[in-house]
C-alpha cells in the first residue's frame, strides 16, 4: 500500500553517541513509531555497539555529528553515548533546534542537569530520558492503569529492585564513576522514574542512599550495590539496584516492583517469574475482592508513539519535562549523598 | 511406652497475660518440647484470648500472678500481655529465679529495655523475644541452614515485608501507642531479628525510619504504616510493616524476605505464594548455576526444644541474648525516631 496524501511528512532523526547498546531500542522504536532514520554518528566506530548499529541499518550512513547537529531537516537527536558525553550533546542538540532521546542516565552532574533545564528554557525544545523498565514494560504499563483507576486505593509506598547481571566485556567507561554516573544515577534512576510515576508525586526528597562495591574489590569503579530511600508529600519508596543477578537466573535481571495501597497492592515481576511462568511481564493484584494474576500480552507500548506526537505538538504526553527533571535530580542527589561501602572509592 | 528412668524431670512453666493470641502457639510450643504447664493468670479473664486458653487447657489452673511468680517449683515465665506490661513482668519473673519467654514486642520503651538487661545481668536469667516470624517459619530455617553453607555468599541485603490484616474487635490497647509500642516495635522487630539473622550482624545503626496512619484516620491512635532502613558494618535492610492486608488475600499477610548475597538470593514468601502454590513456606534460590524452588516441609523447628534445653544448661542455642537485646534496641530507636507522616499521631 502506498501511503495516503494527507500522511504527515515523516519526522527525520539522527542518532549521536552508539555506546551503549539501548541505543538500538531507541532507534528502533523510533522508527516503528514512523520516525526516519538519516544518520549517526559515534566517536568509536569499533564498538560493539556501533557494529550491530550498522549492521541493523546498513543503509543509513555514517556522518560527523557536527554535520547531523547542523541539519535543519533533522528534528531529534537520540543518544546512548558514553553517559558524561550525553548532558553537553543534548544542550548542543537543543540549541541546534531539535528535541533529545536520551538513554539513562540522562546525565551525570547536577550541573550538567542544570545545563539541560536552561537548554530546555530557552530553546523550547524537550529532553525525554527513556526509563525503559517503565516505557518499555508491558506489565508497567498495565499496573499504571490499574492504580489510576483507583484499584488499590492511595499508593503510600513503592518498592522497586533493579538488580542486572555484571557480565564480561565491558568498555573501560563502565567502571569510571565520573564517566557512568554511578550505580543510582545509571540503574536506580528507573525505578525513581515508577516511584514519582505511581505515587503520582511531583517532588520527593532523598532520605538516605548508599553505593558500595562488595563482591567486586578487583573493580574499585565499579559500585555493584545501590540504595537509596525516598519520601514525598504522600508516599515512600525503596530503591535497590545491584550488579549480583546470579548466572542460575533465565534472564539479566529479577527487575521487581511491588506498588503498595490503602486498599490493595500490585506486584510485578518483569522479567522473570522464578521457578514459576514464562517470560517476562508478570503482573499480580491483590484488592478488596480477589487475588489475580493479571494477563499484560495486549498492552500496547505509546512511548515513542507519544514522542513523536510531542515533536509535532509541543505537547507532553509522553512524559511530563518537570517528571524527567525531577527523577534525575533526585537520582544525582541521591548518587552525590550516598554513604560509600565495601571497596567502593 | 512409658518413659525411661533417665528422663529428666519436666520443666515447669506458667502463662502470665493472656491478651495476644500468640501466647497460645508459645503454650503450645513449650509443651510440646516437653515443658509441664501449670498456671496461668490474666488481669482480664474475658478477654477472647484468656477465653481460648481456658478451653484449650482445662485442666490448668488460673491462679494469681502473684502466687505463680512465688511459686519456686515455676522455672519459666511465658507471655503475652498487653505490650507496656511485658517488660516490669520480665523483669519481676527473672527476680523470682525465672527464664521468660515473651511475645514480641518484648518490651515498648528503651528503659523498660535497660531494666531487662540489667535483670538478665544480676539474676543470671534470660529473657527470649519469640519472634515467630523466624522461629515458627520452616522456609526461614531453611534459609539459614543455605546462608550458612555459603550458598549464595556474602548477604549484603536483607529487604523484609510485614504486612498484616487489621480486621475488626481489637482490644482498646492496640490503638493506643503507649500500650502496644507503636507498629515498629511491635512488628518490625520481626524482621529486624531476620536482617540481624541473616547478615550475621551483631549490631547496627537505625538510618531512618516513619510510622503513618494513611488509611485509618478515624483511628488516630493505629499507626498503619512503618519502614525503616538499618546498616551494619556488612549490610543493608530495609523493612516495610503495614496493616493493609486487603481481604482478597487469602490469608493475614503477604510476609516477604528476600536476602541479597554477593553470589545469589533467596526469596521467602512465607504465608502465601500470590496466584500460585498452595499453602506457605515457599523458598526461591538463585544461585550461580540454577533457579530452584526448595521445599520446606521437611525442616525441624526447634526453638522451644532450644529453649528448654537452654533453661537446663544455661546455654544460648535458641537465641544469643545480645541478639534478643540488640533486636529489640532497634526497634525501639527506630520507633522513637520515627518521622510522623499522614493521620499519625
Amino acid at each position: 500500500m502506498t501511503s495516503s496524501t494527507s500522511a504527515p511528512t515523516p519526522i527525520r532523526f539522527a542518532a549521536i553517541g552508539l555506546d551503549h547498546g539501548h541505543v538500538l531500542g531507541q532507534i528502533a522504536g523510533l522508527i516503528k513509531a514512523g520516525a526516519e532514520f538519516v544518520g549517526m554518528a559515534t566517536d568509536d566506530w569499533s564498538s560493539p555497539v556501533a557494529n550491530q548499529a550498522r549492521e541493523r541499518w546498513p543503509d543509513v550512513p555514517g556522518r560527523p555529528a557536527r554535520e547531523l547537529l547542523d541539519d535543519e531537516s533533522i528534528a531529534v537527536i537520540t543518544t546512548a553515548g558514553i553517559p558524561d558525553q550525553r548532558g553537553p550533546l543534548a544542550v548542543e542538540a537543543m540549541r541546534q533546534g531539535k528535541d533529545v532521546v536520551v538513554d539513562k542516565p540522562g546525565c551525570v552532574t547536577l550541573a550538567q542537569l542544570d545545563e539541560i533545564r536552561t537548554a530546555v528554557a530557552e530553546t523550547g525544545r524537550f529532553w525525554s530520558v527513556g526509563f525503559s523498565e517503565r516505557f518499555g514494560v508491558r506489565a508497567v504499563t498495565r499496573a499504571g492503569s490499574l492504580v489510576r483507576a483507583g484499584r488499590i486505593g492511595q499508593v503510600v509506598q513503592t518498592i522497586g529492585l533493579g538488580p542486572h547481571r555484571h557480565g564480561s566485556n565491558r568498555p573501560d567507561w563502565f567502571y569510571s564513576e565520573q564517566r557512568y554516573g554511578g550505580i543510582i544515577a545509571d540503574i536506580a534512576s528507573h525505578q525513581i522514574d515508577q516511584f514519582l510515576w505511581f505515587t503520582g508525586s511531583t517532588r520527593a526528597e532523598v532520605v538516605a542512599s548508599s553505593v558500595a562495591n562488595y563482591a567486586n574489590p578487583e573493580q574499585p569503579g565499579l559500585q555493584d550495590f545501590g540504595d537509596l530511600l525516598l519520601r514525598s508529600d504522600t508516599a515512600q519508596g525503596y530503591i535497590r539496584c545491584d550488579w549480583y543477578t546470579p548466572d542460575g537466573l533465565p534472564t539479566w535481571g529479577d527487575g521487581r516492583l511491588i506498588i503498595l495501597g490503602t486498599e490493595g497492592y500490585l506486584e510485578l515481576r518483569k522479567y522473570v517469574d522464578l521457578a514459576g511462568r514464562e517470560g517476562g511481564n508478570h503482573l499480580f493484584c491483590v484488592d478488596g475482592s480477589e487475588t489475580s494474576y493479571i494477563d499484560c500480552s495486549d498492552v500496547e507500548l505509546t512511548y515513542y508513539d507519544d514522542l513523536l506526537h510531542d515533536v509535532r505538538t509541543r505537547e507532553e504526553t509522553s512524559c511530563p519535562q518537570e517528571h524527567t527533571f525531577e527523577t534525575m535530580r533526585l537520582a544525582l542527589v541521591a548518587q552525590e549523598q550516598a554513604v560509600r561501602r565495601g571497596a567502593a572509592r
